[in-house]
């Protein structure tokens, strides 16, 4: 398609529809346009790069309601991660249709109503993981991907996480969020022939280094099949989960 | 299925063709052969526990080749990673049709021909990276995937990788194995809106704190929909790609 | 046991008395019931995991006393660590009868009163390791040890911890607690032939790195019989030993 | 004991049988011939310091000999732990009865036989951390307790770990030696109500730190009841857990 | 030069015209008084130690006045660094021509108007890390370096920083401020054939350990000509680039 | 010129010169060649990124004679960094003109001499500092810098260092390489109105950290204009050297 | 001296005027009193032991003037560190007499003077480093030691501190008091031929690891004569010195 | 002394009889002699720089025996620590005097034989320390101080070291080399009322961190009196503590 194009332009030079100045003009930004293109190409309702999503900590209030109007103006999807509700009021301000979830920090608003679908998981070790689990959650379905939660079934009580077994083989992918000693990730990797996605949390005290005990946990998982992005960063792990669903649903065996 | 093979059961001893003796040995087990089936529900080659898959390293030739015989006797399939040229003599005195892949440093036996399906783009920083990123391929080839490796694309020399714009858009999803500062995740995850699998390789020296830097480097990548595994664990990287793929080759639309 | 009751179901499927339908539910739960079984039949107070626990730091007084609820209407005991008066206060307006420690930062309710048995000696190197300490003491009564609290006895007088030679010589388990160089664990061990519980504190500044210094110190101890909890896990220690301390009393020589 | 020998070391001053240098120097060993005393009260076969016992690594063959000689003549038991073929020889050369555990890496004497008595459970994460176990294994065994060892039973395979929950249930004292993750031990601690000590070992690579991730996961663990030794420790495990075994034989409920 | 001065001292001495005591008086600073010529001779309005630069942060606003009065007692600029709105207020009572830079937090006072000369380019990763960005521009530009500063253009969207391949090319010494993984110093590396001073920002969480993992990521950057200051360090960039300009400005070729 | 080359180009479309696949061909690689031509018009000898420059260490000799060939191919200079007497043996087979330098362990050719310029200092603490610092002289000479390498000038005698004060203020740049405490880097940077490049060693023990203790302290620098490059990397340190040495003698002031 | 007691106490059952009974207590406690006797044998002002030395950060001010009562009622010197104003308002209420140093942050309390005698320097590179340098030179004081404190002669202006050559020579100790890169410790370590001990701060940023950089610094000093306490230890500095300045006043050649 | 030198150099030009081009000559390293002059003041037989010590590690044997040559050319001591036979036998061909200590690693000669003064103190806490204190006990006797070394006195067996107490009270300064857990320094600390110089060593293996966790240790000790040197510097212990002896052999009362 590219292609198609750029030879549209130098058959345009050929025959004289287009001055060579403005030739260098559009010749100029091709290859960014060039990878702009292939991006939506994929049809996808958000851009790939961090920029549209807003990490609103250490913003303040105004600067994410006018990042907002910025987005807005050319997406129809608004995501704003580890907001606080002073940054909501602002958003709401500009558009009140925009959505706070209070459990993930999250500002929410999509202008048009989306079928969630496929099957992502996402499981907690421990209450006090959920935040980050929510994070996760609330990125995933943004994004498109219909979301079951999963919160407390921490390998201390195994019992509890083994009644899960079917959703956990079910699921198109599984997102772990764990701290303390974030061995879910493992035990989970070895129930599941799917794609896990480890999310340390920094939550535990002492040895466990502010989530970098269940980091490095993840990491050296013994079990194959888990990948580990950075600590309490739900919105990572959420998105990554969101990227595998729409391969999973998307027909690509031809 | 689980269901109704127990209603089967237990539908035996209420009509007497099963003894209570018998059904007790069975239902003992009942909860493993349960996790065991879900997975061969899925008919995968292999099993998803590493416990299939052979890490040589630090285990003697002769203890790698019954292991292999083991596994062969019940799988088509042989995979043995961080294995020694010494390893391979072993297992082919038992098994001439194993292969050895040199570079991936992994040895490899397939009873029946498989075709190799989807797209795993498998991309290096520089050459030192290749082992590991070879360890991906072949791991990723055992377990069905089609794989492209494009080498020596590290980021002090941009347009090499830039080159490969399109054969990045359309993998189903990349491993990305870089050493040094490891920035190569970040760049290809800002091109791609496919996941990036991020493995970091203990190439480089002083600061580069034996791979730890280029870890660290990936697990705070700026563009989302990149997840990291363990340093070197070029094995990891192929085997969650392969799941990724072949999610992405199912048909789970409806 | 967990075999008897099976088989009863089984005969109960035999004869008729109990519908296939029945029988599958109660046989999905099986093997997580038998874990919890195997526990009851220890006729323990409280079970082992911490999911009974309330570890209240980070959790609203609201939510510690709607877990408080849910846990004292199926045990006899409520302990809550890590609890501020605010946590106390919403408890105890929903249990007059709970009692806060306000050294251990614990809230304690025993519906029955227990008898304190065996011999746990909990020390502490210096006076601001007292809190850990206290949380170790509160949390092995409240499972139903006998422990004497000996205060302020470092390494830096040794003539003050030698003193206490014959209480060393006669606990059936030791916890210490100790920040700065967390040395007094080694020498405990040295001075006794029972097991030391470490638990290092966050006690110190510097070089001690809020308490992984003398973590190291007690996985070094050059005196063997020291295992190690987590920095400031007083609750950890406690439990720990209120374990041994159990294992002393009863009588396994058969 | 110790009081009474004192008074008749007085008594004899008063009644002029001791003399008052005689007096002076005994009273001068007295405070470490106390310390001693109390250790032999308990009947040990070892005395608990580490002296007793010959860390091998970093010794001559000659220097461990030499030191077996001493031990030796005043022991019934000898323990050289990481001690290699040449060690071993050396102290056969001396004593022909002693044995070498090649797996272990232990040299083992004991000139009377032991009746091994309680109930030690040692279990390992993967084939890789059997040396450690079989040190724990030893080194228990020396000091009298019965020891069963389960290998292999790590969390990615959990069917594997939960087919042994009547030995986990029965043990008065669970060993686990983790490598990689080192999540074993938390699960056990979960599945337990018998303390757990965790011996991380070193068996990974990259981002396991040489043990120091295992490490991390033990301290972390979201289970109570598991405390933890150094890296590779196999005889601070064995070690611990035999003391804890003692307790459980001894009738310390009057 | 100082050797001249020496001369003339030593002349004037034998010639009778200085006394002998002034002489020794005269020598005795004589190597001090040599360094600090040295550094005059490069006409330089700062001398090149800190000391004349102002570390506001963990000083009171009194302090930041009074060491304000000493150094614009000698020198024509002042550069107050870290300093808040309250150090900002104290220096402009007695200095009513300060300049309080906001983002920079900078109090910069200049007693003649200096021509900026040159070519340095400042550039970020992301908006965050802007303000340590701004202390590099304000510092150059203290130092009479013309600087350009280019946000927001992280390698997440390497489109953004392509478009300033020229402004790349052609800047004398270029200073890139990133924070999270920091991958820009070693693509601007790459594109640049000039040197590039990385500043590493504390912006991120988690595995970026404040600032550590992007220090480590341009430490190891595998494009050459890349040199590291510390975290948050954008003083030092901007006086390094300062100085690399000057050199650049001068004509040293002969 | 690019553009000029752009406008040729078009201008053939447009005048029928050129084909439209032939100019589709040309376009596609644009932007890359665009990065490349902005370096050659530096009229540089090196290309500015590392794929030019051979990092011997891990590589074959056969790998890095055949490497050679391709970059002898098309430049006039060869510099192998790290190599081995074996490396240098197998590119000299093939360029008998090649030099080794022991110290160093760079291997060097220069097809044509080339007139060093301008003022590089390379100082080291200590003589097993050497090696790094003879890395950098030789990078930085095979770059056209003239470089002088003073030794064994280390804080702990600073009389040796100070008589040196006229070279280090005349300089262009200094590259400073210290291991043990890398002192020296602050204080050659309190002396000198030039860059300060710090390439801290590996030179000590224990809390030497292989480097990390040197290399904390550049980066802590109290004198400022000091950058660090990675530990032991006189390559890095030689290059930037001869980037800032280069634009000093480059006449910019217009 | 203990043995001419003892023989006294034995004497005394002997002839009969000492209890049986009496002897017991006595010399249960003797191997301590011993210990302490050795002290007080020293003449001391201070007991040697820190619990004489009230560390207040972290109790309350009750607390503290409830220790200094106990200190007070047996000693003639009261010296608390890390003092807040609230901490001495406690204490001055009960000993009007008590001074407090706001720059040492310490209560001081001498019943009578004392002569200082002797020559302790202390040194800080900045002016930041001057509360830990403050808390070094009263404690020192304290226990009787006259000292000199220069300050800000750090080595980014080396011409500042060799001003001080002759303080540096005469000092019979010196305390070195720096932050940042912490490398005055070794160039006065060169400088000086008596013992220096180092005192890293906490002053710095980033890479300064609040302490442990210029920590690692000075352990690795590549001058001899130089020992290191903890991190902003003033008080164990001050405490090391006045020792070994003790111990220079002492004539102990015979 | 050095004003006076100066003046008769003043003098001599007045006079005539110095001429300007010698007196600028010698003024220029004046203040550099002036540094040395001080310490040949001291009458010291070893000049305090660490130069004219021989680190002989990484060095070759001809490279020692070539250093030697030269410190023996002005010097009546040599001293090589970290030596090899092979070292030792290239500096005997030259000295047949020399002696070497294969315990402590080093090589010494002196010249004319010193009567050594004062009362060191070496202990170890186990034999495998041995080497490291060793080194700092040739160290101090090189420099003149009589050494006693306490071999074995780990905390493990505190009895062991009570025996030395008077030992232990004696001494001018005490070195206490320890690795594993490093508390033996602490508990010498507190028995001790001279200075303690703590080497920890890399006696260990895991958590031991080769060293570190022993450093850390040291460094937090409860005791005050304790600093610490590089883990396994026993040259540096050895060397601190001749200092300090020195100091109190001195009569500086005066």
């Amino acid at each position: 398609m590219i292609e198609k194009e750029l030879r549209n332009l130098l058959s345009g030079i050929k025959e004289g529809k287009v001055s060579i100045d403005d030739a260098v003009d559009m010749l100029e930004d091709l290859p960014f346009q060039d990878i702009g293109f292939a991006k939506i190409d994929h049809h996808r309702e958000l851009r790939c790069g961090q920029g549209e999503v807003i990490f609103c900590e250490g913003k303040t209030p105004e600067q994410v309601a006018s990042i907002a109007k910025v987005i807005l103006s050319k997406d129809d999807t608004l995501l704003g991660t580890r907001a606080s509700l002073e940054h909501y009021d602002a958003v709401k301000t500009e558009f009140p249709d925009a959505h706070y979830d209070k459990e993930a920090r999250c500002i929410v608003l999509q202008k048009n109503s989306v079928e969630l679908k496929g099957n992502v998981l996402v499981i907690t070790a421990g209450t006090s993981d959920i935040p980050v689990a929510a994070e996760a959650k609330v990125t995933a379905e943004t994004l498109g991907a219909k979301v079951q939660l999963i919160n407390d079934v921490g390998v201390a009580g195994l019992h509890r996480l083994l009644r899960y077994g079917e959703e956990i083989r079910k699921a198109n992918v599984i997102v772990v969020a764990a701290g303390m000693e974030g061995a879910l990730a493992s035990v989970v990797g070895g129930l599941s022939a799917r794609p896990v996605i480890g999310v340390p949390t920094s939550v535990g005290y002492g040895a466990g280094l502010k989530g970098f005990a269940p980091l490095l946990t993840m990491l050296n998982s013994c079990a194959a099949g888990v990948a580990v992005v950075n600590i309490d960063n739900g919105f990572g792990a959420g998105y990554m989960a969101a990227m595998i669903n729409s391969l999973a649903l998307e027909d690509n065996s031809k």
